[in-house]
Formats: structure tokens, sequence, C-alpha cells
């Protein structure tokens, strides 16, 4: 019930991280598809941390391996699974914090849920690495669409109070690729300086700083999503707070919509190379749940690093009582860069499952 | 596909703005719940216009009449099923806006995506108006949790760049009441007042203004929610973002968050009678998707009315060319205070499905 | 949770027997499709009692009124919901049934299930009323299939022991419509008359007797449904065992091909004008769960109808004592003939769902 | 969307034949729950080939590995995957199958479907090897349930025209055991002796042949399942026909009832033990799809192994014209009676499923 989305396009996610290993189950992907296996891997090590000192100094392995569902390269129809082994993982500072929860984490309410037997070790199934498995259902999700000209890429909007440049009103492949290309994905790479600097500063007093990733996804057709509660936002927002950390989720102008008069807030619809499009884009290409043509534009607020150097004040399970905690380990000071591709990955998986229904409101 | 959400308990909206009627199938109610008509009328005239200068003057009438699933005042365990009959509608304009489809409205994705037969008169399926019944099964299940002490209550938490209070850390059943029994549903009133200004404003303007809906559930069990996509975030989103007109939904803190550090943002454990609880509450309650029972807080950003009294820039469908729209007819200049009811009926439709499922991890 | 079935096309039936009405809700239909009213009030004529004596004497009212989703004739992309009013009932019995469950009625489960508040008069939700509007669902689906040349139909295949003629290899439009045009559904009618005697000879006994239905699907196409449990077979019988009193549902050959050695059950592969075809059809077109471009051929078994003259035991359920039973008023000898269009409505139902999805494995 | 099922417990199937290996998520597992390793293999060992002339000689091994959701043999909460690799399969005569269609296998519907890219080797993601990751699912499951004193037993209720005994009116644990026991799964040997003899004719003719699995279920509480399509038929008939091969499906006395009359038919009600149950079980324990307390009873029809030895009947894709086909390779006589454990699988995973639901029609 808990770890899968998908309506045609089934994406189910395992593992735990100090568990054998993580992966994912992609059920219902059209057959005939090849995956560049390098391309995908790409696309893994803009997660992947330990590059830098802007995340965690741990290395982790996610090769993916294939057990079902690409033979040769190309997908045969089957449920596809791939698995990710988990290295050997240290876990001896586990038995204190089975018995004081960590703020921000989610010890306690895997706790309460699961009982003793819970498996938190490094965060257990609430792991950002299982953000891995999701990123390879995703960058394969990316290939099968990039392939009929749609095409969907994210950058760092902010870090904490830093931000970058937002995306133009017509994002092109060819800034997606230049962003994604970047040590640091962002537009502006002044803006992506301060940005760094603001997580520096956060690393150096021993405390984390969150951010906001902005996605997009151009090609898409006009029609797709229903009304009410089938609609594009309502099927993007259900998977992307499935990703660790995820606190908000906006389309288009989103909270700043709010703040807003009808006269600002209304993209006047214009006729553009024949075809009907908006002069402005606050509604992020979606009007009533479906998608108009224009570019989808949404935003994910992701919290600080709830892993800090610092003290923290938390209770004993065991007795009942008020008591301190101080996480040791190598944590990343953020997450929210690490984070972007995990949001591309998440859409591109929920636009192909809405592409794949083919239906389109008539037959 | 479209205009459903659940998972035992599935909450079917039906109707078009100038149909016959609308209403609502709630399957998996509860037997031998008893629903009080009146405290069910009183809610839904929360959300029913014609009140004041702050809303349209149309009149809806919005009597449900029970077909199913109720007998003498209790649920019998068979599908419920409320219909409320749409008065004479006078669709005189409907021509003009066939073929020019108005900005910020459904029309010409709904076009597309149904071609000329979609009855988009008043907004068709995609009006406001579909939160009549969307109230009427929301307004059972509030019944229904208060029945188990959960209490569901919002407040209209911003109009334009105007802000009510926050919620306390700890809102009440009492604070719910007292917010639902103003005609303008704020904490501060001072504050209302300049909110109900910014309204005015914008009316007198031939405008509109948005503004942010803020949601509180209280007494809900720790343990609710599954890991990753079964998170209560992503079921709550999943079901908030199919309230015409919401943009953006946040969780605790959400996009602040994104702005914080994880020293602010986290939530110390503490023992507090006798229980483990939080000192803040940053998180809104939820962590890695699940309870942690402190009170669950969002936040939705409610886009302006787009209709709006000015000229707009539209596209004549038939001549594909750009071309000028003038709106005539009622409407709200801000749709954010009749929407508080609303976020707190789709609040509690999907908490108690949650509360249903019964299982929380253990068995 | 309980009376929807299919994935993008969802069918929900709400309603009790002697409630104030009863009705359906269909989201996802596709746009602009015409609804012939009469073609689709003969079809709802073929499951209505009071027509003869091998029915019950009871007349019922069963025009749809339609609430949404069509207008002027032709759906409208939104969910379409229509409602037929219970007539006045006579519910004289009913204080002795709730304390008295009928033998082979759901009136005991639904006692546990629900408490003393579950409406069973004239069988409630369970009731074979509620057929009605799922002939409403099925008899549009149906209409929407022809329109691609997908035709379904089905007969009456036996009654006790006595059997009609099973299909022919190649079922027609032909003959489906043949059968349709018949008081008593057979297409072998001296067969039929057989069948007919067996129900009078029940009557007259005071007591009642079951029947198989035959169903046949052809113009489908081949690769609809997918493997393991989302195959054709699964669906449709998923939604076949969702009709009262069916308890049996076979594809093919079913359990005869369970009696039968692989050399005689295997369809041999054979080019016919030019197509890949089998030269049987044990499979009834269906294999690993995928149609083969073969009549797709079901029967499901519907069991006697629960309610007999004679007198039953029971138990009295407020003394917990072993007690008698009379049912009074007037039953139908057999249901199995008025299921015929019930069976077809579901298949056609499930059918468009499929079809409705468009992806058959490559993209 | 293809190879799971599942409400609050999903099972989700992956693999082919001769891929890198086959496995099984399980999502939704009650956390705290101890898996007996021992126990489990020998429920697999029931449906392990290479035992004895009367399935195929081919050894597979099924030995399963646990990536995730299992620590210390006791369930955490987390999603369980389970792996069995794939041996080295020699798949030599793959290559003409590809161009002519096995009948009776989905060799056929699959190309249709996925085009020249499925994996069919052995039967691909079709193949009733993908029943041993089903039978890991289940076979967790019949430990939770028996856990709670629900037990599920099967056994082979006949092989072409020979027939074993029927289950008693109460079958127990004890006897469910006793069968599970014997390395040939019937109730009566004598009956055993004359269907391995059935199995033993069909082989010695290059032939196959079919049979029935009994399945029964006791201990549940009346009151579980919904009504119509949520009904504990739907549920377990959607998921039995996910097992390759099985043609049919019916609960209590299912095809017979139709050959029944209401007074034979119907179970009259009585006191036992100062509980209500019915003194004869004809409706296999369900009413309106709902438990009643007595114990379930289904059978599922299975086809006769369509690989023969025998010359057949098919046509080459490539040449598009007609042609003959010779199976070479190891086959199951008869797969019926390695199905009986594969049969209890599925009904444990379903009946967990209702279980965990919790929410018995009240609150």
């Amino acid at each position: 019930m808990s770890s899968e989305f998908g309506t045609l396009l089934k994406i189910s996610v395992f593992g735990q991280s100090h568990g054998k290993a993580i992966g994912v189950v992609v059920d219902g992907l059209p057959a005939g598809e090849a995956v560049d296996l390098e391309e995908l891997d790409a696309f893994l090590a803009r997660r992947r941390p330990g590059k830098s000192p802007l995340s965690t100094a741990r290395r982790e392995a996610d090769a993916p391996v294939f057990l079902s569902g690409l033979e040769n390269g190309v997908t045969c129809g089957a449920p596809l699974c791939a698995v990710i082994e988990n290295g050997d993982q240290h876990s001896s500072d586990y038995d204190q914090l089975r018995d004081r929860p960590r703020p921000g984490h989610a010890d306690y309410t895997a706790f309460v849920k699961w009982g003793g037997q819970a498996d938190m070790r490094g965060g257990g199934h609430f792991s950002g690495r299982l953000t891995a498995p999701l990123c390879v259902a995703g960058g394969i999700a990316k290939q099968i669409l990039a392939r009929r000209g749609v095409y969907v890429g994210a950058h760092l909007a902010s870090v904490g109070t830093e931000s970058d440049a937002p995306f133009p009103l017509r994002p092109t492949a060819e800034l997606f690729d230049a962003v994604a290309a970047k040590p640091f994905p962002v537009i502006d790479d002044d803006a992506g300086e301060r940005m760094r600097a603001a997580i520096l500063a956060a690393k150096s007093d021993g405390d984390s700083v969150g951010g906001v990733v902005e996605c997009a996804a151009v090609g898409l057709p006009a029609g797709l999503g229903e009304p009410m509660f089938g609609g594009v936002e309502n099927r993007l927002a259900a998977a992307l707070f499935g990703i660790p950390a995820v606190k908000g989720v906006e389309f288009g102008d989103g909270f700043a919509a709010a703040r807003a008069r009808g006269s600002e807030n209304n993209d006047p619809f214009c006729m553009a190379d024949g075809r009907v499009a908006t002069e402005t884009n606050h509604a992020g290409g979606i009007l009533g749940g479906i998608t108009d043509g224009m570019p989808i534009v949404l935003r994910t607020a992701v919290k600080p690093t709830p892993s800090i150097a610092r003290p923290q004040r938390t209770v004993s399970l065991s007795a009942g009582e008020d008591t301190d905690l101080v996480i040791r380990g190598r944590h990343d000071p953020c997450i929210a860069h690490r984070a972007v591709p995990v949001v591309e990955a998440v859409t591109a998986a929920v636009l192909l499952d809405l592409l794949l229904e083919g239906h389109h409101g008539t037959f």
C-alpha cells in the first residue's frame, strides 16, 4: 500500500538503507524501448553523494543490476526489476538511536507504527538512499519520453534564502542538459556560488539547510489528465511527496498566485505558430488539472537535512524521559541539490504513466 | 478515473454546473453512524455564496437529497448517494465562451480533451459548484471523526498580502468552532478586516484576489500512513489538488522549511503528560509520511478567481486568431474564504479513510 | 471500496431495493458518444421482470434519469450519473426477516457486517434490482463498443439440467441480436421450451432453479490485457462475481478443460483470411490473460433464487435459537434468464475499459 | 498494471523463466511477524518439480533470498522483496518457437502485445515458474494467518475424469496438514492412485491432462468482504485467474448450483455451539460476497499442460503460413497437482489482505 505509485505504469520501491539491497519493480513499461545504460548511469551520478564537500562523504554504490524486464538492453514487456546492493554499513550508533528518536527523522513514527522490529538503521526504508532505485525507474522513463519529444529537467531554485534564476517561459531540452551537466545544478552560476556558500556555512555551523527544486516538462500534448482528483497536479503531488524531505509542492506560481490578483495570474490565450498557447504561464501548464500544452512547471520544498552535528533534545523511549542526542557520522549539509534528479525522475514517471493511458477524453 | 479519491472510503463526485444535478457517491462509510442533518446544513452554509459582497450574488440551492445509504438519519452500510438539484441557470453567454476560452479556466483544456461536446456552461464539471457535494461527503466524515475525538478545522490564512494569525501549536475543537461560526473565517478579526478590505478592493477594480487556507486536524493517533507514496501527505495532497483553484499544498512549515536550517526546523521530542510529543511542530504532525501524534497542519494556495470583469485577451478557436473577451455575470472577487470548509471537507474525508484502514503497521 | 469496478472506466453502483432510488456513476466514458436511449431502453427491458410467468409478477420501473454526463444525448466527458427511482414498496414482512435471516440471502452477512442498521428490505443493496443501473452503464458501453465493431452477446446456456446449444465457433452480431429479440434468450428454441418447462416445474413446486449464462464478445483486437493479475480473465471475473447469485466463472472450456487432455484442449494456430487464428477456441479467446483475436467466451453459474415458497429452517437472531421461516411475496422461480443482459452489460463495461487503456504493450 | 494484486497488501511478481532471476515484492505486510524459513521451504517444496515421474524432470532451484523487509527472520514493516535466481537454462529451441507459437501457450499473444522483443524463452513472464515467488508471498501469508487461527488448505480434487473425495463440511488444520504431507495431495489415497495413473497414461501417450484444485479456508470471522464488486469472491477470483493455466473459478457448489433447485442449494441457518452456522455449505462460506463464518470453499480449473510431445499444427509468423511444430524438452504431463500449494498461496494472500482491512462495516 505504501511504496508504490502509478496507474498503468506502477513503480514499487523496496529496501532499507542497511539491508541487503534496495531496488524497484517497474510494471507496465512499454516493450521495445532501448535503455541506454551509460545515459542512465550519468543520470544516477547526479544524485550520488561523495563528490564534493556539499554532500556526505559516504560513497554509495548504486549500480543497478537488472533482474528482469530488460533483455539485450531493450524492455521486453515483463515487469522490470532493478536491484542495487548495499555495501557494508557500519551501524554502530544504532542502539542509541533505537531508543532516542532523531528529531526530524521517521525514527519515532516508524517505531510507533512497526514496533521494535522496525529496521531504522541508516533511516531504513525512509532513507534518502531509496531515491536511487527511484532514479533508475525515472531515468528509464526520461529516456522513453525524450524519444517522443517530451523532456523533463530541473534545477535547484533556492537554498535557504539564496535563489537561482527561474526557468524561462519556454525551457528547452538544451537548457535541461546544460544544467544537468553542471556539478551544481543551477541556471545562474553566480547564484549557484551564493547557494553553495550557504550550504558550506550551514556545514561549518554543524547545521544543515533546505532548498527548493524547480522542475519543468516540455513537449507534452494538451489534454492530458482528468478533472478533479485525477488531474495532473493530483498525480504528480501524490508521487512527489514520496520523496523523503519534501514538505510542499506547487504548480505554476503556486503560493505566489495566492498573493496575486486575477488580472495578474490569468494567462491570456494567444495564437503562436498556428497553435493555441498562453502569453504567460502562471498556471504551470495545467488548467482544471489538464495540460494546456504549455510547459509544466512545479516546485518542491525540501526541508533541511534533519541529521545535524549539533546536540539536540529528544526523549528516551525506554525511560520515558527527556534526554539529549548527538548524531555522529557524515551527513549531507543539504540534500536539495541531490534531490534535483529525483524530482525529475518522479515527474518523468508520472508523465509517462499519463501518456500511456493514451485515452485523451475521446475515443 | 477522474472524479474520485480514496482507498477504503471512496468519494466520487459527479455533475456539471448547469446540468440537471450534481452529487456524490460515498462508498465505504461505516454503518451505524448518525448524520446530524442540521449540523451538516450549517457546514454547507459556510461555503454557500450570496451572503455578502465578498462573494457572488448568485444564490445556490445546495440542499442535498439522500438517495441511498442513509436510513432514518443513520448510515446503513450501503454506498451513500446525495444529490443537489441545479436550479434554472441562464447560460446566455455560453456560445461566446464556447469559442473564446476564458483565461485561467478549464474551458480550453476541456475543449481539447472532450471536443465540442464538453459541457462547460458555468464551468461544467470543473465549476466550484462541485465543491458542494464534496462538502456533503466531508461534512459527514467530520461528524464521524468528531465522535472519535478527531477534529478538523481551517481558517483563511491570507488574502493577497494580508495574513491572519497562524494556528497555535495545539489548536482545539473550540477554536475550530469559533472560527467556523464567524461570517469571515479568521482567527484574528483585525486581520480579517484587512483581508476583507483586500477582497473589496479587488472587486472594485473589477479584479479578484487569491488566498491561502490553513487547515489542522487534532486527535489523530501516531502511526497513521505509510512510507513513501502511501504517506499522509501524499494522500492529502492527491485529494486537495482536486479542489478547483488549488495550486499549492504544503505541510507544517512547507516552503518556509526550505528557507530554514535544520536546527530551526527539527522539532525536538519531549515528554508531555506522559506521552511523546514535540516542542514545536514544523513538521505539521507528519514524519516520514506517518503521523507523529501532533496536530496535522497544512496549507493550500488558492489562486485568484479567474473570472474577472476586466477585458482579457484570448483566442477565437473557430477563427484561430487572437481576440478579446469580457466575461459578464456575477463572480466571486475571492473564493479562498469559501474554500475554507472545502479544505476541511477533503481533509476530513482522507483522514477518515486512513483511520478506517485500521491496520497501523502491526496486526 | 465495494460497489465499484474498473481502471480507467469506473462504474460505481449505489442504492437499496426499497430506498429512495438506485443508480450508477460512470466515470471515464469517452466524450462525444451518442447514447441511443431507445436502444438502451430495449436493452433494459430484457432484464425487466413482470413479463411472463417465468419471472416475478412485480413490476419494476427502471427508466433512468440522467443527472450528469449526458447532454443532448451525447456524452460530454464529465462523469455520467443515472438514477432510477424506486416506486412504493411494501416491506410488511420486513420485521420478521430482520430477525430471521433468509437462507441463501445476504441478510445474515449484512447483519454481521453492518449491524441492525443494515437496510435489507427487499434485499437492500444486495438486491438483484441493483443490476438495473448496471445495465444502464453496460448498455451504454455496448453501444460504444458496437460503433468500433465489437459486439457482446449472451444466451441462457442451461437451466437446471436442460441445456441450450452452445455458441458457434464464431458467433456474429446477427446471432446476438436474434437471441436478444426472443422473449426467452436461447439459441435453440426447442431447448428453450425444455428450459422454460424446468422453470415452471420448479415454480409449481414452490421452488426455484439455477442456470448458466454464456457470453461472447467478437471483434476485439489481439493483445488486450496484461499478464498474471491484470489479465482479461482476472478483470472480467472480478466484475462478474459482482452480479448477485453468480457463484462460478469460466473461460473457454473452463472446468471441462480440467477433464481434457492437452491434445484436445490446445487450439491449433492457423492462417485464416491472411490473419493468425485458431482452429478451435477451447481457450475462449484468451491465452496468458491476453486476447488472441478469437471470440471471448465465458460462462457464469447463477444459483437458484434463494427466495422460495417452501418453509425453510433458519434461526432467530434475537432468541439465538433455531426456527422456521416462510417467505411470502412474489419471487422469480429463476433469475438466470434475466441475468443474460446483466452478464452482457458487465462484460461490455470491462472490455470497454480495457480498450480505453489503448496501450497494448508497445508505445 | 499487470503482475500485481491486493489492496492494502500488495503482491507484485516479476521475472522471466530464463531471465536472471524471478521474485516478488510484498508491500503492506504487518511488522513483527516471524517467518519460519524451514516451514516456508517445506511449503515451496510442494510445488517444486523434479520429484517424481508425475512432473517434469527439470530441477528448479527456488531458494528465495530476502533482499528487504525481513530482518532477523521477522518482518520489519518495509516492503519485503524475495528473489530466486534462475540457474543456467538452455534455450536452444527458442529460435524455432519464436517463429512458431506453441498452441495453448502465451507465445502468440505476447508477440502481438510486445512485439519481437518479448522474452518468451521457457514461457517468459507467463511461465509456471513465476508461481514460485507467489508461493513465497503466500507461504508467509499462511504463517501469519495460522497465528490468528485461520488455516488454508487445498487438495487435488480431480485429474481428468478421476476425482478425489471432497472436503468435509468442516475441514480442519489437521486435514490440511495431512494432505500437504503426502507426496500426492489428495484426501482419498485410492482416488489418488487412479489420478496418478491418469497422469502417467497421458504421459505415455505423449499427452497431458488437466485437473481441479479445491481449496478451503477455516477460522475466518463472518463479515469480511464488501458487497458487489468488493466481495470475497471477486477478490479471490481476480487473483486466482493470475495463476497460469487456471480457466475457471467457482465458490461453494459453483456450477453445480446452477443445476440445483433453491431448496437444495440454500443452506439452512442453525445454532451450533451458541453461534449462527449453516447446516450445509453450498454457498462456500460466502453470501452476498461476505463471509458467513463457515469455511470458504473454492475450486479452480487447471487446463492440461499445453506443452505436449505430440506434433501440433501452428503457423510460421514470418512466412504467414500453416506449419507443424514439435516441442522438445521435458514437460509436466500434469500441472494441477503442483498448482495445489499455489492456489493455497494466492488464497491466503487475498484473505490476509481482507483481514488487514480490519474495518468490518462498523467503526
